[in-house]
């Protein structure tokens, strides 16, 4: 079984990776699947190049040969397949359609200050993907409105969606990490929390994995997710040591930007302003049908953001509940079965927007 | 289904322990399990209190209410249970049999630099733990030589367990994050290893959870495991941004350390120095049970001994392994399915103590 998807795809931002992926291919080397997740059936269909002009001018100035040793295009050719670390728990569709855009209300200072703080991070983030004024939504109501003058482009949306996921794996990873040393040096169990924060983190990075499929950002955006990461990482790590709670609350807020994001992105795609994305020819990565599960018949751009914002739900629900929760000594509820579990049914943090009180789920 | 196993674990080093847990189950509290995996069948039996004089000096002088704020005894008591986020795989008798205390000759300086820097830090938590010279094998095999002029006592033998597990989480967790976070900033796929490496600090985790709760260290072992964590975690940190190869065969050194460890300590109960250990009302903790699902009638501690040494020796198999290989572009071949693998059987990192060299695991 040999996967030639992969070199169907269509590139946004860079036809170089296009053409580079198809040469590879197509050459002598044993054509194995180049996807993370298992080999789907060959499907072969013409190749849809994207002129250079889709991209943003500031991020694809430089050729990615010069980057390559940093950022490696070329995949490793003899894997056959790596299952997924944590295979994906999948959606029904109606779950994936009840996803809105929601806002927690900040309940106190600290609550109020995460909540201005990934503000600003949207702020810089908008001048540093170059949103013009018109594409910006209501500024009133910027968490949940998502109507804006101008859409955004497939080649805008791509390169704000990789910036964004190769920030959004950070805190999990940070967050399990730190729960872990200290369960080891304070000789005490965790109480489920870890496996939860370092899915999260897995999960932020597949959906890195499948927008890079799509596109290779250029030099000004590699180094931007370059320098956020370092700054973003010690911020995290600080942050959680003084206060656990406060951190998943910014997580939180950050996961409410996420939805909306996605949000506004589905509907753009249902309006017809992203004509790229509705060809028939489009072909979404086989790494993300295999992730996800998806149905035939359902691999759509739109079907794979609308995955992507439900797994952005999620990891809303979870880190506020999380930053509702007593960080030393409560059950993770999402793994645990505790005392108000007695219908056996754990609680759905994609449905609770807020997060749930800890009154809710623990007993 | 209440477990009430956990009033009947003899403590060896902390005769209050025993006290308080046996109080709390028998408190009005639900008395839900507090081990960290399922429930099992309710099992009383006589609790077998020992005498503090088990315990060497140096390591139990202080209160352990004085230490509550930093390490809590008391548990959750209304979770009922949190699955393991890494079921075990398990083994047949006959594999964890087969482990035998093996060297890897060093093939380079590095090589040799990650094997004495070893064999310095088993020298320090010699002398840390209050080994006697005729407690110590023979000098000149000290890798493999599991005969010793004097035993251990059941309560060194724990302290130098809990020692020794609460940093042997710490190097797994290091090298996931750090090939976490690379792949996010250098967007590209991490080729599987990240799985295997949380999952070997997991692993960690539970032996020392299990440890942990047969035994409270005192204050003097309590500070050593916070500053060798502080000094490790940096250590590992630094080490592994530098050269993740030297790295692993540091850890795969540890690791042949860990199964000497553990095969002198399995040879030191079935020689019967260990009396309380071979005692039949001995009873493991649950969550070992749970754990490794370890069959009735197979639950002494031997066996549980006999478990955690098999899961060593993939330890010391895997960071072998992955030494030999390319880390940036090499698969895990623990995880992923490839060319050579036309049989479907995946190597066994366990029956190979030296590692397989990369010629054997990649086509
Ligand atoms: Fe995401
Ligand atoms: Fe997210
Ligand atoms: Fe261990
Ligand atoms: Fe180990």
């Amino acid at each position: 079984m040999i996967s030639a998807r992969t070199s169907n795809h269509i590139c946004l931002c860079c036809p170089k990776q296009t053409a580079r992926i198809t040469k590879a291919v197509l050459s002598s080397r044993p054509a194995y699947s180049t996807g993370l997740g298992y080999p789907v059936a060959l499907r072969l269909s013409p190749i849809v190049s994207q002129s250079s002009s889709c991209r943003p001018r500031s991020f694809s100035t430089s050729r990615p040969d010069h980057l390559k040793d940093f950022f490696p295009v070329k995949e490793t050719a003899y894997i056959r397949k790596t299952p997924p670390a944590w295979p994906h728990h999948g959606y029904t569709e109606g779950e994936m359609l009840a996803v809105v855009p929601q806002h927690r209300k900040p309940g106190s200072v600290s609550d109020w200050l995460a909540w201005k703080l990934v503000r600003l991070c949207r702020w810089g983030t908008d001048i540093a993907t170059g949103i013009k004024p018109e594409q910006q939504v209501d500024k009133s109501n910027p968490t949940t409105a998502v109507a804006a003058q101008k859409p955004l482009t497939e080649a805008q949306w791509l390169v704000r969606f990789i910036f964004l996921e190769s920030i959004a794996g950070v805190p999990g990873m940070v967050a399990g990490m730190l729960r872990h040393l200290e369960s080891l040096r304070r000789l005490k169990r965790d109480n489920g929390w870890i496996e939860t924060l370092l899915e999260e983190s897995y999960n932020e990075r597949m959906h890195l994995l499948t927008f890079m499929k799509m596109c290779e950002p250029g030099w000004f955006m590699k180094t931007m997710i370059l320098g956020a990461q370092g700054v973003f990482f010690n911020a995290m790590f600080l942050s959680y040591l003084i206060s656990p709670s406060i951190t998943h609350r910014f997580v939180g807020y950050l996961e409410e930007e996420a939805v909306h994001t996605y949000t506004r992105c589905i509907r753009e795609i249902e309006q017809g302003d992203l004509p790229k994305w509705s060809d028939p020819n489009f072909q979404i990565p086989d790494l993300a049908v295999t992730y996800w599960r998806m149905p035939e018949g359902k691999q759509t751009m739109r079907d794979l953001i609308l995955y992507i914002r439900a797994d952005e739900a999620v990891h809303r629900g979870v880190n506020h509940t999380l930053s509702n929760l007593n960080h030393k000594e409560d059950p993770n509820p999402f793994v645990s079965d505790y005392k108000c579990d007695a219908d056996h049914q754990r609680p759905n943090p994609a449905l609770k927007p807020t997060g749930f009180e800890r009154s809710e789920v623990i007993g």
